[in-house]
């Protein structure tokens, strides 16, 4: 997340959950960047997924391959109803189907935390795929050339040591036998 | 990368590299967020490494552990002798030990590139690690609670396709016989 404060920008990672054409993200009200953008700052949010190095045959070209998409806009508060249903987009973005097994918020907590909200109306994506592009001539080198492709990968799940023995894994952290990140 | 043309923050994906306490970015002349920066705008480099995902007992604490830095201030465009250098350093940090393996930048390549260096001079870091941190009552709840590790792993070497065959994949994209990116 980008937003300005007094001519300086600030890029914050963050969670962030989607429904529909509103972007949430959520925090606590001492939160400097979310109480800056329910101010009516204009804000930018960028996510970016790396696919791969991308290594061309002479210097310049080398590159990533890559999905991104960058929403611009200023941000509301959310209230009233709308604020648990946040609140539970972003829990299950975390990992789809956590919303069930976990205690919900209570009325004071959801005082305390602030969700805003960015509507997805100005948002462009970028995509890179592909080979490198090589000048003509360079074809002719030896060197390799091609991609490594990279993937976020899910280990094992680690138990709070916290936790009950006994109390297993929930299965939405496998998916189709593997521990892969959706 | 962020940084602010007309009061509106854009967050845009970049490689880059660092030579002690410079930091580079490069791209073409067209690029309109180099040529903001080496205007003077103030900028915000962000990188941060998604190290898992954290399942509390309650809905709120739910979060990600994350190694994460940003660093603030004014970028300069990079002439003379450093300018190469940053370029080696960007090459390097795709992929350490690539630069011998590739063309190196032509004089025509290099001043229709430009290269900006970020100076580290004010940064900030923020790590989150460990399990997820629930109400003290809330520890009593049946709900598995911990963490899901992720990691950026590297695939199988994909040749160009154009690639003279029998063209092997060099030794520095596998480490101590495993594909795992650095």
């Amino acid at each position: 997340m980008g937003f300005v404060e007094r001519d300086q920008p600030y890029v914050v990672p963050t969670v962030h959950a989607r429904i529909g054409s509103q972007l949430y993200l959520h925090g606590a009200w001492a939160n400097r960047m979310l109480t800056t953008l329910v101010g009516g700052a204009p804000a930018c949010v960028t996510a970016t997924l790396v696919d791969g190095l991308v290594l061309a045959r002479s210097a310049l070209p080398h590159s990533m391959n890559y999905r991104s998409v960058m929403v611009l806009g200023a941000a509301r508060e959310v209230v009233g109803d709308e604020k648990p249903e946040a609140l539970r987009a972003i829990v299950e973005h975390v990992a789809p189907g956590r919303w069930a097994d976990v205690r919900q918020p209570t009325e004071a907590e959801l005082v305390g935390t602030l969700v805003v909200a960015l509507p997805v109306d100005e948002a462009s994506a970028k995509v890179r795929v592909g080979p490198p592009l090589d000048d003509a001539a360079d074809y002719a080198l030896p060197a390799w050339a091609g991609e490594l492709p990279l993937q976020l990968v899910a280990g094992d799940p680690v138990p709070d040591p916290r936790l009950a023995p006994g109390t297993g894994a929930p299965p939405y952290l496998w998916i189709q036998g593997q521990k892969v990140k959706r």
